[in-house]
């Protein structure tokens, strides 16, 4: 991967509040894999005391439209277009920790997927299951 | 809709930090339907100056949530098990819209449907359609 | 919807062999609506003798997939990317009907919807949903 | 996995006549991980002379409910809830081969993945990706 994409990626990352406020991280970019991590604010949680789906969602459909950008021609920018997520576990621990990839390139569609755990120590579980569809789009 | 059943969907929706962190209220309860509203707040912004997808799913999967609690008994609780989003248009105005609906009521299962509006003045756009599978769990 | 529209969907219908194999016949066409209709043929069951879940989908699929050719022009067809089917009750019955609309009209994707129905007499029970995504692409 | 558990996959994809109209056949089975094989047959084309997506659809759906029933006591049966299929490239060749395997066990529900390739020769184009809920049943 270019250090231009690399940029290009953490530029777009920077640029979206919701990280923040999540205190989401990017925490490794290579061509076609993206990890994002965070941890579990109190202002993350649901109503039983774990990380909500919405901040699962977050950095497991960043992570993977990441994923997507870093395999495309710098011009471009992605789109999340539809993405399914499972729920598999409680999402308890010390952080939330999303790895993105490609399953299929495109020039019109890219498929992705998401895996993400719920990080314990040196323990991961596997909390979630995100499969999408992100379009490129001509940068801004 | 009885009145315990009103009461136990605010408790939990008030017990939910995330949904204070996003701004998002409870604007509307009944049976088999429930619809909450968020702001577009400078934290819930994607690197265009929309609002993030994050902040659409986590109100429109609040949202078909407790549609299926309104209809279920009042010791039991629901978890999302899977649901996938499309994202049909940039979020952008006052106020996003969630509105949650049951499509298929069930012992084991409950089959939902969400779609999220963005309003802007009286003007709504259709951003988000959710379909989704909710689980009855006995209440903790 | 124009003669050519109409034509070039009853075209496509007829080049499908596997259409013709599960007996399944275009039962409605309207610019953004179509309906296609099967038997539950002894060759189209499962294990306990209901339809099969590839003879829903088959006909879900390709009433949404119309629905989405029935807006677009002419020197287009439509490629599915993606579906996700949620199988409501068991298949059982007369007849199975899948009515397939567009939820949202796109350029380069078009979100779409179909109910199956499955039909007894004057009764229908509503045996699946499917959403997903339809891809516009150049008439071969 | 026990000689009864295998006993039962088989019995129960013959009783699928589905599964003989479209030619298919089991053609591998272990603990966690069912193959299902079917040729492209005449009566399986789309419109543009390669597999239906119906026939992808089968194969993949049946591999990974057959997946999740090899890891189920037997007195079980599973059902697809819902499963959401990419298609990733145009299914042509010999064969269609499709992997179920279990992402996730569960008293409940059983989220499971197959991928179908399509075989020329000893090549494998892979042609889509399926994801989904499996809920375990009592045998009927």
């Amino acid at each position: 991967m270019s250090p231009q994409t690399e940029k290009k990626i953490k530029s777009s990352f920077a640029a979206q509040a919701m990280m923040a406020t999540l205190g989401a991280r990017l925490t490794h970019i290579s061509k076609g894999k993206v990890e994002i991590s965070a941890p579990i604010l109190p202002g993350s949680l649901q109503q039983h005391g774990f990380a909500h789906a919405a901040l699962t969602f977050a950095i497991g459909d960043s992570a993977a439209g990441y994923a997507a950008l870093s395999i495309m021609s710098d011009d471009h920018e992605v789109l999340t277009s539809e993405m399914k997520i499972h729920l598999l576990a409680p999402a308890r621990g010390d952080l939330l920790v999303a790895r993105g990839r490609v399953i299929k390139p495109g020039r019109r569609l890219v498929i992705v997927q998401a895996d993400v755990h719920a990080r314990t120590g040196t323990d991961e579980v596997h909390v979630a299951l995100l499969t999408g569809t992100m379009v490129p789009v001509p940068a801004m």
